[in-house]
């Protein structure tokens, strides 16, 4: 069976007692904030992001930084401008989802019809939706495991499909949020892969979305005009950023972990998903600090383009598939930056035992293991575990992590740097137990095919 | 002394058992903010407004509706963006402010110099400040009296001033407002009056103030570019609408009582000052339900223009003053809809007694007379306080007030029914008692010219 050594579980110890009063990991993502700001994956400041992160690692002394290359549909946001036309004339707070078309020049307007959910959406006759503009309304509540999250979106990916699919001339959610009360909107993407697939989407506030549905109430007709200019604008390549602490005895196995180095370009991807890359980076950076060098490799990758499908995640599964095996353990962190408070895991039955022994030193950070549950490995790594690397989940609380998520207001004030040193005490300390186990947890090409992972 | 017969009293005390569980006022500003919405002065949706508000004193039974005309300068906003342009390239969320000037066409780009506070800014060398955006910093807290606003809103009004006396090319100052977290900018007119005097003014949201004072902290030349397509475009007139319950006695004498029909543009003005509308209409109209007409006349005046400087309210006062006497007693409702805390009085002596015969009625709504303090008559009436019409100040409840106040997200969902209902069980019953009361308040010209009331 595979086991931790006692001197790597106090080494891990004390890791863990520097990481939770460490400021690396919130140094890291305020720097990011702050001197790139959005980066939406193509544009600009997704290329200042990667050079950021390179010169970032290396001033963190990573011994190897590296990127490999991530090729994508480019999709652009220029204006969004909504508003309804009667009866009632104002204008509505609004913002297009990814791979969204544009509407033609001067904007499109049409007659709305609602549904309460996409359940309705999926029962509703074509003819009654034709030429129309579908709205689609949510219904969230905000919950420590964010699991209205499924079924929000759902909504934004599948009813946009749905609506092309009917006919429909454009379609409008309620944005897939728990902000009852703020005015910003909550992009993210449709399930449209395609130019010619899509048709014009976009997600309302939660107020605008009670002010239509007011109106829709009234029973008068509603017409509504949406001018979006946005749209797929051919193909780019970007790049997974990776930085590696190499192992000492071990150089070819890594542990890996990460976030995604893109975010939307309404906030400054603070929570989403800065906190992510910034928590593994911050992470390696303190088992770098370590007397002598792991046995295996930490490897910290900043994906690309997770936004729009899990691009840079799905480019590393196939680039680095025949490497499975050399995948000691691996999970990303891509939640925000409330504090860990579940461990699950999907490991060979031999290495439990070795994940106890990591549960017992993350659990006075206040972390749960829970060994009926699988481990997915995270947004992008879900990818390699699907390839059959083992993996853990570090599910964090996500209260209040839809009340900001992919809106203007995911922005540095909203991370906690107490809780965001709390994540990385605990990526710090399974990391180095990973990289330190006396055997494997069962990597090896389709080894966690059935587990019912979902990330 | 005047007094309020005993009867009335116990009619008062019935009006306010009714008026708690009365669901007017929410309907009409769920009306006004649905089925108008924004109304900035001058704007199309301002003319709607006052068709509105016709339409719906009259729908409400008053016994007299009518218009007084109000002329202004006409400020437009018509679209406006920011961004850091070095050393870290992002967009800034920022709304232009009242009276502000338009940057030149294609934007304005210029160094940006930081002050902590407007003394700061008073305390500057011109010399430092010629040809650069100067950037005035605010700290406003929460408060049930919401008193920071003196500080925040001078910081907006006379900043800008300020800083175009000493040859700055643009004003920008972190939002008057506490909401921390939110992309929302705080708009509000400036201390400009007129075209000549302008130069462009800003604010920004208090994320992004926090973040341009980081940038600024690291010691970097900081760069901004503004470009606001707004200013000042001709002269307008529009109108205070006015709708009366006829007094049966006395009606050429006046208990007047109100809000502003105008809002900003960025929300749908439901707490400024939708609520202020709907309490006094209400309250009204629970006084016309009772089974005769009150003594004296209600007047009920929906105010024009206050947000760019109390226009409705001087051309109120200009047109009123000459029977200023006939002015029973009069305040104005515009500080969102949270409950009244505290009554305070500008009366004659001989009136305290009726005074305090009010307070004992509405006492058990949670109102505490303060017979120390003098009453302002609130924002418009104010003016009219100061011709020396006897007044109250009404004070509510402003501890979230300045998270929404001129920000997009003053929109229907943050005002609560119950606590609106309040408001107009306090405005129905000092309506009526003044109404019914033998005697005057001691309305007469300037009478009340030194008691320091501010609002
Ligand atoms: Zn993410
Ligand atoms: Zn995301
Ligand atoms: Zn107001
Ligand atoms: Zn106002």
């Amino acid at each position: 069976a595979t086991t931790i050594p006692a001197k790597a579980v106090s080494a891990a110890e004390q890791l863990r007692d520097r990481a939770v009063t460490d400021q690396t990991a919130y140094k890291v993502v305020e720097s990011l904030t702050t001197e790139v700001g959005p980066r939406v994956a193509g544009s600009p400041n997704d290329e200042r992001g990667r050079a950021w992160a390179v010169a970032k690692f290396k001033e963190l002394g990573f011994d190897k930084v590296y990127t490999e290359k991530v090729t994508y549909p480019l999709w652009e946001r220029r204006s969004e401008h909504g508003a309804i036309v009667s009866p009632y004339p104002q204008p509505l707070t609004l913002t297009a989802l990814g791979y969204s078309a544009g509407t033609p020049k001067g904007g499109l307007t049409a007659d709305v019809v609602g549904f309460a959910d996409l359940d309705a959406l999926k029962a509703a006759d074509a003819a009654t939706i034709k030429g129309k503009i579908v709205y689609v309304s949510t219904h969230m509540q905000r919950q420590k495991d964010g699991h209205d999250y499924g079924m929000g979106s759902a909504t934004r990916t599948l009813g946009a499909v749905l609506a092309a699919q009917k006919g429909a001339a454009a379609y409008l959610l309620r944005s897939a949020g728990t902000d009852a009360h703020s005015r910003t909107p909550h992009t993210g993407v449709t399930g449209f892969r395609d130019e010619k697939q899509a048709i014009p989407a976009a997600a309302l506030s939660l107020p605008d979305a009670d002010q239509l549905e007011r109106v829709l109430a009234s029973g008068k007709p509603v017409t509504l005009k949406l001018d979006l200019d946005v749209g797929f604008n051919g193909t780019y390549t970007g790049a997974n950023v990776i930085g590696e602490i190499t192992g000492r005895k071990h150089p070819d196995q890594v542990v890996a972990i990460g976030g995604h180095l893109d975010s939307w370009d309404l906030g400054t991807g603070a929570i989403d998903d800065g906190a992510g890359v910034a928590i593994a980076m911050a992470a390696a950076k303190l088992i770098k600090d370590m007397p002598q060098r792991p046995d295996r490799t930490i490897r910290v990758i900043a994906f690309a383009n997770e936004e729009m499908g899990l691009w840079g995640g799905r480019a590393y599964a196939d680039q680095h598939a025949k490497d499975v095996a050399k995948h000691q353990l691996g999970t990303e962190s891509d939640f925000g930056s409330g504090k860990i408070w579940r461990m699950t895991a999907s490991v060979k039955p031999e290495a439990r035992g070795a994940i106890e022994q990591i549960a017992k030193v993350i659990e006075p950070l206040g972390v749960a293991y829970d060994a009926t549950k699988p481990g997915g490995g995270g947004s992008d790594l879900s990818q390699m575990h699907g390839k059959g690397m083992a993996a853990l989940s570090l599910t964090q609380d996500g209260t209040d992590y839809f009340d900001y998520h992919h809106t203007a207001n995911d922005t540095l004030d909203k991370i906690d740097p107490k809780d965001l040193a709390q994540n990385v005490a605990v990526y710090a300390v399974f990391s180095y137990m990973a990289a330190q186990a006396n055997g494997d947890f069962g990597s090896a090409p389709n080894a966690f095919a059935n587990d019912g992972a979902r990330d």
